[in-house]
């Protein structure tokens, strides 16, 4: 299989952690609903790939998120080798303690950059969503998990607009404060152009938050993630989300078109000898194999290019 | 329409030329062949869209591009307003002469940076293309015309692999010397990640060829082409090839997917405050006209999620 030239660049890290969101934010998004053998074997060949993050589930309400209902179930059927690090989305204290009976070691919790979103998407106001959040984490905290706090919507919002960078800046670090050991910050409907990336990334570590407890998560819908990606880098991120497949789409974007896809991180990031341990033929047989179950083509641009 | 946030970034560009590419390289990369009226109506909105330099068509021979047969009668049809550029591609000395009797002021020419991509593109050897591109320069440059030279394959050849960097910068450089203004770094295959582009642009400058002098053509056949021109923009790269709609794959390519969509390339210079002197929205309404005539969805990022 074809894989990139070598050329590294100055300026960038040796080495990236990728975390793995397709069997969760992927698999979230996607219409058909997966059964649960298919997505545990799916896991399986990520971590097979050498993934050694990935996000496993959510113990949201079934109501909410069906194609995630499963979790309890998916998380029993794991047996993962040790040094693999598989968090769970939780979107509260009633989805903690169904994380702590199925035994999790990690959590992540999903956070609001805007009015609207906090809306729309937690039914609470900016300020509110941390009555849900303080409890949830200090009770995480005290079982001995760790914490990680996504903030969504931190570069457009599709209700408001342009997003302040202060608002953003404020909402994550009062996440740290609460005691998240890192924070993803995420470009939900994926409109962000570099300029931004490096605002937002030093308005943190100016804030106080370094740039070590900090995760990038960007969508494709407008094509920027990985010139994002690489601005990033710049700015001395080492941690990078992104789906196996380019799995799973937006439902409050335009487009269909969703997050960033392994593969296609995965070339930048062998083409410029960062290492990650991963093995871009292992995941992009996996993304097929996966696209197959879902019976639709992967949107990924590497494994379209390899698989085809 | 939504646009993107404004923030700039330090250490690029003010403004950039975007060399669109779609009615030439993209129709020629088309199965369908398009109406002439139908490709002077596209020249015409990408002209209204702010557009100042677009290759309209090529004087290859119709047996090997039929889809731009009619390039003599394109231009007869053509109006276009001072000031706008109006390049057009030519193979050899039998294309020259037809562009002349045609009235064009600009042409391209398309060498190869690979032996394999020269024989099987132009039936040549590496240095025999040069026989071929001399006097059709010197010709043209003595009936007062403008010549670019695209140089394909610089950073992989599906054939060859990997491919020197000294190769593609003595190909380049001869071309400069035989008389070409511009020179046009093509990823043909859409496979570099940035520090081959850093490198190629500085191998470039050391051998004396100015930066001035230097445009990048990437495709985004494995979704690296944005996070390159970002790349290219910080070392100095302002004028960028791009595709209305991102139309035309490539060929020789795995994938269908080819040019860099100049609506994907327009959102990261239009959120950078790059000034282009481009309309998105006009672009947009202009490239889902094309798409229907061609009767197939673009595959342009941005145009999908405004468009859809």
């Amino acid at each position: 299989m074809r894989e990139p030239q070598l050329v590294t660049a100055e300026g960038l890290p040796d080495r990236v952690t990728i975390y793995e969101v397709g069997p969760r934010d992927g698999l979230q998004n996607e219409s058909a609903i997966v059964d649960v053998a298919v997505k545990a074997e799916f896991i399986r060949r990520l971590v097979d790939a050498g993934l050694t993050t990935v996000e496993t589930t959510s113990f949201v309400h079934p109501k909410w998120v069906p194609q995630l209902a499963d979790a309890a179930e998916l998380l029993e059927q794991l047996d993962l080798p040790d040094g693999v690090r598989a968090p769970v989305l939780v979107p509260n204290e009633r989805g903690l303690d169904r994380a702590l009976a199925a035994g999790v070691r990690e959590i992540a919790i999903f956070a609001s950059a805007t009015e609207t979103f906090a809306t729309k998407n937690l039914n609470s106001t900016l300020d509110e969503q941390f009555t849900m959040f303080t409890p949830t984490i200090q009770r995480a905290l005290d079982a001995g998990l760790t914490v990680r706090g996504y903030v969504s919507m931190c570069y457009g919002d599709p209700w408001e607009g342009d997003v302040p960078i202060d608002q953003v800046v404020k909402v994550g670090a009062r996440l740290v404060e609460l005691g998240c050991h890192e924070l993803s910050l995420g470009d939900t409907i994926g409109v962000a152009t570099p300029g931004q990336v490096t605002a937002l990334i030093r308005a943190f570590t100016a804030a106080g938050v370094p740039v070590d407890k900090l995760a990038v998560h960007f969508h494709d819908t407008y094509g920027q993630a990985l010139a994002n990606t690489v601005t990033a880098l710049r700015e001395g991120i080492t941690t990078v989300d992104s789906s196996a497949g380019g799995l799973g789409g937006c439902p409050y974007a335009e487009s269909a078109t969703g997050n960033l896809a392994t593969e296609d991180l995965l070339w930048q990031l062998n083409g410029l000898g960062i290492h990650t341990g991963v093995n871009l033929e292992k995941l992009v047989t996996t993304s097929t194999w996966m696209a197959g179950q879902l019976g639709k083509p992967s949107p990924s641009r590497v494994v379209q290019a390899l698989a085809g």
